[in-house]
């Protein structure tokens, strides 16, 4: 029984219209394969469930993921409507009736097992299943909800325990490109990339896929495929480093406009400060990115600048404003005109001069560089949010990722 | 453990402000009760849910359930979130959560048994449980809804399984009224009335109790109450025939709409030809209220009067004139401006002339009766539908339903 896992989100379901479509596009893969389908809710649903949500003013509870996944259970109901309609024969699923089991950390529960019992007895009575995304049953009972984009994780999920031939993504874009191509149309469609590449170009702003989706992916050696709901075109297909023959040095730039910059000077020069900086964010649950310690110039205390989510930014500095005593700094500072900038690419482990292209190129366009974080594949840096566009333009042009098109 | 059960509609649950509402009318009775709350769905969710169905022309089936169901997922975590807000210890349950198993007619299931097990686990655990109403699990797995109105009958099957002291329906009118308040202001609350007459009264468009619950409550000898979300005043309480010291004459007068009259003309006057009218529209599930026969002028052939519900009676005309030589008829028309006028009493069974003074009103008013239908506690005939108003007015005031609230 050869299975193939399709997973369309929630603009691919956003009317009955364009379910009709997704039914079409799994009309020409069920003959060959018994199709397990997991679904978003229609667009627009989870987000007015999510105001109802923030009136009550209540966070991660059993209450609210009851609420938050009630649009899977109808998207996945109309579809399987119109795959019997078609002649198709398909039933709908919810995370319970699998189940898919989680555990008990609600609005953004971690799969523990999926049962595939169920499932298995359906695909052996359905041409499809229709899978809610999004949602689990957690050890005691209850709906959960893996999280905003977790549909993805249900369908790398589920296709881990059917050991499944092929994870199928679509979207509303065509694949992974070298840039967003909604700034520079020269921007090149990649074939394959790898886990670990994606990883960084998801985790960076480019949206395309959950996270923990590529993460579960590479642990697993899922083949996972990205691809579009409304063109009928060959995807980008996510592989394991080794599959990949020709490491491309750079296959991506990246960028995001989601952190914000926080800068606290005239700080002790002293060992353990660094520490108790970051442990009161980290008590919080506030994330730290980009980090760049200065010595000021009385050579007694320094600077120290570093990035957080924007939308985590006010409470971070409350937190260390409330601190000021216990860290002992002269003042702070915040500044959410910045975007972090980034080339991405595997073949950057064993290529050196990728970074010095990098700054040289930012340095000629006159754009200065806030903070750098770096790491095996990737490069980052911080500028002011106004260059975002110039510096990926330039840094796409400088590693000749568009000649590739004429080629 | 004195248990209490609430019941609110989608009218009582409409937004947010109409579930606070709601929840401070739950923390009048905790401290007096453990608390079992149902509630349907926000108003208008429903509906719009059946829109989608509709437009993919898809009927009573696991798929269509469970689409419709998931508006209760959302009213009862939203309730349950602002009570848990107030310190009120809530928690929120769904159809297979309790589970409350039902057969496997989709869109119209019946329940086959409520296991107590979990909600005793939870009353004992909270102050309140919240239970989706209007739907169940079937007995091969999948949720179930119980038809429009439904959560009525999960709200009196919950109140039998837990014992309940006492179950109330709260709804948008104040109680049960001899007469609909918005016709004539003369209309009096009744405090008390039987199962029997509100069964007539239900049945008959005074729609405020689901049928169905009416008889399981009747059966099962619940203590049910209607009354209002809206105003704080006593309700109507439904109670054993034995248990109404005076039993009123006639306690109110209903009417309906939703019937159509069909008449089939030259019919000929044989035995089994009431047979074979009736059971082509039986065994299309169609049911027929008012039946009247009369030998035509010419001695040798019938007609036959009937009324049907208005939305069948298409498809009752399409099936008796593709059976026009079966039935051998000569003509057969369908008219549904007519009206429905019932008047309702326990008292009718043993005092004589109920049926000879609403005939002699409606003569007086100069209104014909098109067809008359009795049972022990209730006449019921069939007008004009312009006439309804004028009817069910005069009939109120002439069995001085109205002078009780000088009196």
């Amino acid at each position: 029984m050869k299975i193939l896992v399709m997973k369309f989100g929630g603009t691919s379901v956003a009317d009955l219209d364009r379910i009709r479509k997704v039914a079409s596009i799994i009309e020409n893969e069920y003959k060959n394969f018994k199709v397990i389908v997991v679904l978003s809710a229609m667009a627009g649903v989870t987000d007015n469930l999510q105001k109802l949500i923030d009136e009550v003013n209540y966070t991660n509870s059993p209450e609210t993921d009851m609420v938050i996944t009630s649009g899977e259970q109808v998207s996945v109901a109309l579809l399987s409507m119109i795959l019997n309609k078609k002649n198709i024969k398909s039933n709908p699923m919810l995370g319970w009736q699998i189940p898919i089991i989680t555990d008990n950390s609600y609005g953004k529960a971690k799969i523990l097992n999926i049962l595939d019992k169920e499932i298995k007895k359906n695909l052996k009575e359905f041409d499809v299943v229709v899978v809610a995304g999004f949602q689990g049953i957690s050890l005691e009972g209850k709906i959960a909800s893996l999280g905003r984009g977790g549909s993805d994780t249900s369908a790398v999920a589920i296709a881990i325990a059917l050991k499944a031939k092929r994870c199928d993504i679509y979207t509303d874009v065509e694949g992974v490109y070298s840039i967003d191509p909604k700034i520079d149309n020269s921007a090149i469609k990649i074939d394959k990339i790898s886990y670990e590449e994606m990883l960084e170009m998801s985790s960076l702003g480019s949206r395309i896929l959950q996270t923990r989706s590529v993460e579960l992916a590479m642990k697993n050696n899922v083949n996972l495929q990205v691809l579009s709901s409304i063109v009928n075109s060959k995807g980008t297909m996510l592989v394991n480093e080794e599959k990949l023959i020709e490491k491309e040095i750079i296959s991506g730039i990246s960028y995001s406009k989601n952190e914000s910059k926080i800068t606290i000077s005239g700080v002790p020069d002293q060992p353990g400060i660094s520490a108790t900086i970051f442990g009161i964010l980290s008590k919080n649950n506030i994330n730290v990115d980009m980090i760049v310690q200065n010595i000021s110039q009385d050579g007694i205390s320094a600077n120290m600048t570093f990035t957080v989510q924007s939308n985590e930014v006010g409470i971070a500095m409350n937190l260390l404003e409330k601190s000021k005593l216990e860290i002992n700094y002269k003042s702070i500072t915040s500044d959410s005109n910045v975007a972090k900038v980034s080339v991405i690419g595997m073949g950057m482990k064993s290529q050196s001069g990728v970074a010095q292209k990098m700054f040289q190129t930012l340095a000629d366009n006159k754009i200065n560089i806030l903070a750098i974080s770096t790491s095996e594949i990737k490069i980052s840096v911080l500028i002011e949010q106004k260059y975002t566009e110039k510096a990926i333009k330039s840094l796409h042009k400088e590693y000749k990722l568009s000649n590739k098109i004429l080629n």
